[in-house]
């Protein structure tokens, strides 16, 4: 298929005269693709000099039943004979450090992977299908993991699937690697030093772009994932279970399942639901991640010790879009809090800092009296349950525009055995995982 | 009375042969004490070579209702006219500095303020009365306040009862103070950093002795005292308001203002209440302060914040015991916390830890997974109420001899409502000062 594609491209290219080159690139183009992966990924590369713009038509007429989307620029989607093909348009540079967009340094990784990875697809197989067993596949936001390139990266290192798994026992938080010359030799990572880059300052693992070595390749996995592999690995290399590879599917949670597990914890569940804005994944989740830490640190400052937190997008048809549902849960230690709460001022010793803050609290519960040294008044908490704070405070916070925005325009919050009412498998499978939450540690 | 006390003693030594000499110390020595003030302290000095065992015994013979005490010796306390006098043995040495025990130093005090105060005595009352209007005179450990001969010296240092509240105004913790030599002067507290010793480093003032320059005279001051006095005097020098000096009565709540105030606070109260000890209070209070940290650490290292707590021994007649009663009050901000808890392990790169950890939590609620680089796992919490807590947690606490002995004997939990069952008066008037806690502060 990726083939046919690659001709009518150049085909149609030459009888308009587009000086354009097409490309497989991507897991296909150095057979690396996982069994189920049917995407292919088709660059339309053009030189320095030219426009993008005719590359893109010769996309759009490629595929006629295509949709166009936008990283950094313009690329057409379309699903061809069973495919998910993705056309973008590239420059063709001489030099990866020289790129105009992030897409134009494609074509070096996989020329680069392409010429080293022969005798070596099988372990990077191996590689991919155990991260995506674990949940660490994929450097999508949603995710925060490891990219294709980068467990090809760490195969041509470490020499072979067991070899990665046993190095990564070794990571340490700011691990760098480099890629050495020749494959199959040992790292060499005592030589970076000098080029260690301020952005690197706080990825917890720099994996050096060979084709760009101010890249850092990982920079889009997080520690929390880093740690996920590293703690897998061991676990694979002591138990050699396949379970690591494909695990259990995610049943959704019957109505009895879900209150006999909320009476298990006895926790106070939040869940904040919304309509997703009409955004793409890359773009939601990090707001989403950004609300949910922002809500966190809102609950917390005012007493209810948030346990755990989650975020999901789920496609659910409902009445009122198309683009599903937000929704944001919270796990609190507490359902309410006292009404008198403390709250401490200036030192004893700081007279006018007294005045101002005796002013503002002229009517305590109780108080004014010196604690510690300082002046401390008690008064009436502003929220003593979650849902009210909520609801008062949460619109000022810093939540991403569109999450922002559908905030504004509604949502509904389900505490505790409200959470009953909400019926889609998608919310109900998201609890189960939410609930049985449990990595491979070892 | 004194007088006739005194020239009593010295008939008696004289018939004796002992060669003694009765000495009247104390406010009643130099004309400083308070109106209501019936104590009257008479030591019997005895020559540095001898043994006290005589003097006490004329201090037996001369008051034949007597009870015994003992401090660092055995003393003599009765009611003699209408007067609580304390007769107590002392040694009779030439240099403050050289004493045997701490009484021995009293007539160094004595004699050094009576020398020094003619003209300054109605200051002093002002002083002593106002510290004892906002509840910081007295230097025994319950109070951990001023002492009678503290005010007296800072009246001296500073010349006039307001000039101590006005130098009290510019105080910091750590504020250090060296009487000068002719009084009216203003205090020299630049020579003293060579002479600072080990033993002041934590003391909120520092009062240098003048008759023994290597204690501080405000030894048993606390920081909270000390501020609780600089801030009454910003507001007497402000207001003017003899309030200050003759602060209102607390009256016992009722139970339907008990309930009032508990509804208005909807806090956790708990209180633990016990046979006090057979100790005097400068022994208990301390106990009791330890034992209310100790349980204070407890109930916040379990999830349940304490907004409060408070300490008092109330000496109502029961059927259990002739010492009254010792209680401790905490005031909460949670009555219940949920049933999962999250527990944080090691980082995931320390294999031999992260074993251990896991192995100690075989079958958690939800985990083990990787949060912020460490394992974590959520168990069920061993104790979700702090009854339970107390109950099965406090007897391991570090609590003072006595108070653990009494506690080991047996307790009483009262929880929120359950107060009302408390009649005495003596407890409903701990609890208006409790609730209505305030301090004059400007």
């Amino acid at each position: 298929v990726a083939i046919r594609i690659l001709e009518n491209i150049e085909k149609l290219a030459r009888s308009r005269a587009v000086p354009c080159k097409a490309l497989l690139v991507g897991s296909a183009a150095r057979d690396t693709w996982l069994a189920g992966d049917h995407d292919l990924d088709i660059f339309i590369g053009m030189p320095e000099d030219n426009d993008l713009g005719a590359a893109l038509d010769l996309a759009r007429e490629i595929a006629p039943h295509h949709e166009e989307k936008y990283a950094e620029h313009a690329y057409v989607h379309a699903n061809i004979e069973g495919f998910e093909v993705d056309l973008v348009p590239c420059y063709l540079v001489k030099d990866a450090s020289r790129i105009v967009s992030a897409v134009d340094r494609t074509p070096f990784h996989t020329r680069y992977v392409s010429q080293r990875i022969p005798g070596l697809e099988g372990d990077v197989l191996l590689l991919k299908q155990f991260m995506k067993g674990i949940g660490v596949y994929g450097s999508e936001l949603r995710i925060g993991g490891f990219s294709g390139y980068l467990s090809e990266l760490l195969v041509l290192c470490y020499g072979s699937f067991v070899g990665v798994l046993n190095a990564a026992g070794k990571w340490r938080p700011g691990e760098m690697i480099e890629v050495p010359d020749q494959s199959h030799h040992e790292p060499q990572n005592t030589s970076i030093a000098g080029r260690v880059q301020e952005a690197w300052h706080n990825d917890p693992l720099v994996v050096i772009d060979p084709v760009d070595p101010k890249r850092n390749v990982a920079a889009a996995l997080t520690l929390d994932k880093m740690f996920q592999f590293v703690a897998a690995s061991r676990c694979f290399l002591r138990q050699h279970s396949d379970k690591l590879f494909f695990p259990p599917k995610i049943a959704p949670l019957k109505d009895e399942e879900l209150l006999d597990l909320m009476d298990c914890r006895r926790s106070a569940l939040v869940l904040i639901e919304f309509d997703a804005p009409p955004v793409v994944e890359d773009i939601l989740f990090p707001q989403l991640r950004k609300a949910e830490q922002s809500i966190r640190g809102l609950l917390e400052r005012n007493g209810f010790g948030v346990l755990r937190s989650d975020v999901a997008w789920h496609k659910v048809t409902s009445d009122v879009g198309d683009d599903g549902l937000a929704r944001m849960l919270f796990e609190l230690e507490v359902w309410e809090l006292s009404q008198v709460k403390k709250h401490i001022g200036p030192p004893g010793w700081e007279a006018q800092h007294i005045d101002r803050f005796l002013s503002r609290h002229a009517k305590p519960l109780s108080g004014p009296y010196i604690q510690g040294g300082k002046v401390v008044v008690e008064i009436p908490r502003k929220y003593t349950n979650p849902r009210s704070l909520l609801i008062s405070e949460m619109d000022q916070l810093s939540l991403g525009k569109h999450v922002k925005q559908q905030l504004h325009d509604g949502y509904k919050i389900y505490e505790g055995n409200e959470l009953i009412q909400i019926e889609d498998m998608e919310f109900r499978r998201f609890m189960t995982a939410y609930f049985r939450k449990h990595m491979y540690i070892c």
